[in-house]
């Protein structure tokens, strides 16, 4: 897979600095905005980035996994929710519009799902769900490339004109392939990674450590190649935020992770092509303990932790409300001269 | 003073509670986010609350301690910074219409300052500028209560409809008064509560807190009462801020506080009536390290640390991102039943 990812803007990010240090403040007095404005300036080959046009990608994916009764939720909750978002009716929907960013519902491999009426939403399934990991990959390896294209197309076809995309996730049972793909790429044990998704008791939480342990004995997928990972324990809505990540770093688009899942999608982003880093942002730290443990592999230090644990991107938006108003100060406040204050 | 405000609304809390619990997540997913619209209900009274309208208001005083030389940056910076505001020129701009926040600029105290042609600016001086408290007091006692009725009415007149209003200030040299209405208020010794504001060197660090010291022994101020505090070791911006939390605790408007000189202000506001801490909401947790005394001293747990230490009402800005987000997810959020989502 050849992804072109350009290095940051070296010229910009001078550019961006300079400037940062002749605006009316005391210098350093806005602390990560201005490094965050320095590091989107380098992104987007902007001295002075304007974050206009936002937007929330939620990918949404099943997973045979929930066999083994890993979730606290029946699989058909995943399709009712892409619903939900069609209608606008979702946390993330509520949180998008108060950061002004634009939906963009895709379903990346859905079960038997079908939204009729509902034209907003994206349909680019690789599959009818991911095959069960407990006993087996959950993917063919060209099932694992489709899902990197469903992401880099739904860029390329969806949201060309962004310029910054939060990654979201929708999909039940998907904490436990994201902590095996998160163990495999990280080398924790699934313990270190695993934990109580949308709320599961502690038997069904051990089952679930479990079906970790035995999905990445199964096949024991190369660490280093993040296509065979996502084939062997991930999910399609998994790779497609992978995908989106690629393509959105192609373009020299900013890309906020949201929570756990979108953290395991830009793990295996990472392991594809390394230079998709440098334009991940972070946005909040959840709940779940393998959060941080991909937080750390990808170094990134989450904007703040306000324990949330639901996915979809909500953390993401409140992200992009940060983001927008590091690269503001960058681009709308006076310098000492224009203003007439002394420095 | 008598200033009524009222408990919060426990019906209103009681319904956002439950509406929280019907909608479509899993039950505390959206962690503090759920906390804060269920007080922020019971702050408005509203069950479903929703903050439309933001105001930021930004609080200039000058201080008579600067001739003791414990600040980087001269006085004129002041006025300098209020006409800057004006013309939309200052990081409380740019992260304002980030928020969709009207900013409201008051001159409580500035020295000796005009604005031509800025209509904007509320100009309601009760000084030019305290004295100098390193040899005095910082005011009269009727010029402490006349600098929170200044806020009291900036509320009144210039922002009633306001559905939720942020704290800023601005005036040279006014961490060291919020410094020492910090110790005063708190009890904590002066060298924990003092730290290098706007960037001074060690020297200029050790001799402001020497003056904090003796500003406190100069006529030791009663620390349960507000407005003796203030007279004491205060300013007018400070008094003006405890008068705006005041007067939009006693309209069920929240109020957020931003960094050191604001929580100086709400100190001072919480010293006249403990009431108004129900209606306090923190934004971040700044560099100043008195900031973190004066949150555990009105139980406020900040929303993140962005390394922030400009005041203005930077933080305050973001922060309301983060409780309009709060309180959109509680009001536009299709419960479970509506969605047709299994719970």
């Amino acid at each position: 897979m050849e992804i072109g990812i350009p290095p940051l803007s070296e010229t910009a990010m001078d550019q961006a600095r300079k400037r940062q240090q002749n605006l009316t403040k005391p210098p350093g007095s806005l602390g990560r905005l201005e490094t965050f404005s320095v590091e989107i300036a380098g992104i987007t080959d902007e001295p002075t980035p304007e974050l206009e046009e936002a937007v929330i990608a939620t990918v949404a994916g099943d997973h045979g996994v929930v066999a083994e009764g890993v979730s606290a939720f029946p699989q058909d909750v995943t399709a009712q929710m892409v619903a939900n978002f069609a209608h606008g009716g979702a946390g993330v929907n509520a949180l998008a519009n108060t950061v002004d960013a634009r939906n963009l519902i895709v379903d990346a491999g859905v079960a038997a799902a079908e939204y009729p009426g509902m034209d907003s939403v994206v349909v680019d399934k690789v599959g009818n769900g991911t095959d069960n990991i407990a006993t087996g990959a959950a993917m063919s390896r060209a099932d694992a490339e489709a899902a990197i294209e469903v992401g880099r197309s739904v860029v390329a076809e969806h949201a060309p004109e962004a310029d910054i995309i939060g990654l979201g996730d929708m999909g039940i049972g998907n904490t436990t392939p994201s902590a095996a793909v998160t163990a495999a790429i990280t080398g924790y044990p699934p313990e270190a990674v695993t934990d109580h998704g949308s709320g599961i008791d502690e038997e069904t939480f051990e089952r679930k450590v479990a079906v970790v342990e035995r999905a990445l004995e199964n096949d024991a997928p190369d660490p280093e190649d993040g296509i065979d990972v996502l084939r062997s324990v991930g999910g399609f809505e998994i790779g497609a935020l992978a995908g989106i990540a690629l393509e959105g770093a192609s373009r020299r688009t900013p890309i906020v992770v949201d929570g756990f899942i979108t953290g395991a999608g830009a793990l295996v982003a990472a392991q594809i092509e390394p230079a998709v880093t440098d334009y991940l942002l972070p946005s909040h730290s959840s709940v779940e303990s393998g959060h941080s443990i991909q937080h750390e592999a990808l170094r990134l230090d989450p904007l703040f932790d306000l324990d949330l644990r639901l996915g979809e991107g909500t953390g993401a938006a409140l992200g992009i409300a940060v983001y927008k108003g590091a690269c503001a100060t960058l681009r709308e406040m006076a310098t000492f001269e224009e203003a007439g204050v002394s420095n």
